[in-house]
């Protein structure tokens, strides 16, 4: 063959070997999304269990009990398999749940400055249009907080929920009304990483999303309704990039104003109202639901998606504990990075 | 436009689409193999450690310490996390440590009949050329087994090693002087669903799988060389398709004959002496190796891969526990169903 000239049959070869990595790209594309539509089947066959709801979406239910597991046996079925708990009446014992309520609170801490989030709806570190919105910041006396939850105001909405052991740091004096549950301290083999109050406005929700702690959720007063998914619907929860944003108000107005930090990924969808025409992808995960009343306590194990409602005047207290990057880290990992291949069609 | 006319515009923007889905396809694919070896290089950095050693696997050690750990820090620190450990002196105390060697057992065991697996080179249950070949299993007297061991000849290696609790099954005379370890039995919450009795020859080699149980391996006598590699190596291990088939000797003559079973898929790779040009992604997985004396025994977690070596006249007793079909166990099964998007490069 001269030099320059072209083989023919070179050319059909290369085209038929680029067909062919091209088919087997298409190929492991399919392969991928059907591992993953696997996984969450499988975990509702092993695990989780669960039957389509309306809309598809998976209904479970949280595991419960009626007296606090030995710390064994909290690890070896719950913290271990990663899997929420209920434990009826596991904080029945606290004073705070025979004591706390709005009159004593007043009475103990007529004076003690607590930090607020304030809001015109009730959604805090939430997505609003195209920003995710963190709430208003107000420090107010425990009194003011109390006068506002007796006398709603519509737009707006006061919660304490700041997460940073508010507990011990600004309410030391309620401190002695709460005991350590020693079966999830000896489990986790260290002391609570933070203590957090949490109280406020049926109006406030707080959207999905997930912690990387372990997380015990105790509720005092009133109650909380908890929406849970489990880790391995990661491919089935949209998230968008959202802007960041604060609330603030002033004369009575609500306005937003960017923080200037980098675009934040939130889950998009809302799950007590799944747009599945939007995100038809959702209807493959699985939501778990479950009631707290006063006394009742939930394990919510690390990286489970959590949305929370709540009762006027609702009163809770949760222990965050340092979560192991172990395994089940690793692989949740996995199942982020791979996501990114199915992501175009979520 | 005509009936019958071709629209240019319609053919190229359906030509742009075409490229478009195969070009995220493409992306996608190099996006799951990505993925997939940040999950391994994660693994090292979270928890295995080890560095690059000869021809690039990763080396790491397992972990060790010196007397039991209690069933919760067991629990805590290995079966939840899926770790192995070694308890150095972890069997120690058991009679067997003491008074178990080939003139006891013999005294002990004249006319006890035991199941020998037979091969004429020490591998069973392994790839042979294009067969797996299990051994020829051969009922004989516990003296008649031991002079093999005494004195060895070429072409015949004899190696106790039928899983089927052979200890309580064929030698229950010997269960009094062997007892559960009891930390692990209570992190576990079960009693062992088998306890194994293991003894011969140098040359047995027990090629590299996998077993879905909970492993406590004990060295009662010798040493045993272990080398694991975790369920996270499993896109890099490669496997293939053997035919069953099973050894038998005639006349002093070898010869494997298809048991008729469907093919079996079979790790194809040789930890001790991988073949990289073959089988070069098996460098991005890690081994860790150990050695086990008298009296140490290893946690050996479920579904991590293990191939072992031993000493001449080496006993050894396991014990197995059911293993938990959690979320690890789920994920995993994510793994074996993603590698088949990478396995036509393995």
């Amino acid at each position: 063959m001269e030099v320059g000239e072209v083989d023919e049959s070179t050319v059909v070869e290369e085209a038929l070997e680029e067909a062919t990595v091209v088919q087997e790209a298409m190929e492991e594309s399919t392969v991928v999304q059907e591992a993953l539509l696997e996984l969450s089947r499988e975990a509702r066959e092993l695990y989780l269990g669960g039957l389509p709801g309306p809309g598809g979406v998976h209904q479970a239910r949280v595991q419960e009990v009626s007296s606090p597991p030995s710390a064994l046996q909290f690890l070896r079925r719950h913290v271990s398999p990663n899997l929420p708990l209920v434990v009826r009446g596991g904080c029945a014992h606290w004073p705070a749940v025979a004591s706390w309520s709005p009159a004593a609170l007043r009475a103990a801490l007529p004076a003690t400055q607590v930090t607020v989030a304030v809001t015109p709806t009730g959604l805090a570190d939430a997505a609003v249009g195209e920003q995710f919105v963190m709430p208003e910041e107000r420090r107010m006396t425990m009194a003011a907080f109390l006068d506002q939850l007796e006398e709603p105001v519509e737009g707006e909405v006061y919660y304490v929920q700041r997460q940073n052991s508010n507990l011990t740091e600004e309410l030391g004096e309620l401190l002695g009304d709460v005991t350590e549950l020693p079966w999830a301290s000896e489990a986790f083999d260290r002391p609570p990483d933070a203590t957090n109050f949490w109280m406020g406005d049926e109006r406030a929700v707080t959207s999905m999303h997930k912690d990387p702690y372990e997380n015990i959720y105790c509720v005092v007063r009133g109650h909380k309704d908890i929406l849970l998914q489990p880790p391995t619907d990661l491919p089935w929860i949209p998230y968008r990039e959202l802007t960041p944003a604060v609330y603030k108000q002033e004369g009575g107005v609500w306005s937003t104003s960017p923080t200037g930090d980098p675009p934040l990924p939130w889950v998009a969808v809302d799950p007590l109202r799944p747009d599945l025409a939007t995100f038809p992808l959702y209807s493959n995960s699985t939501q778990l639901r479950c009631r707290l009343g006063p006394g009742d306590l939930l394990y919510l194990p690390s990286l489970w998606f959590h949305h929370l409602t709540q009762s006027q005047g609702c009163i809770a207290v949760n222990f965050w504990y340092d979560m192991e990057f172990d395994v089940k880290y690793n692989y949740f990992n996995l199942l982020n990075n791979i996501k990114k291949t199915i992501s175009n069609r979520l």
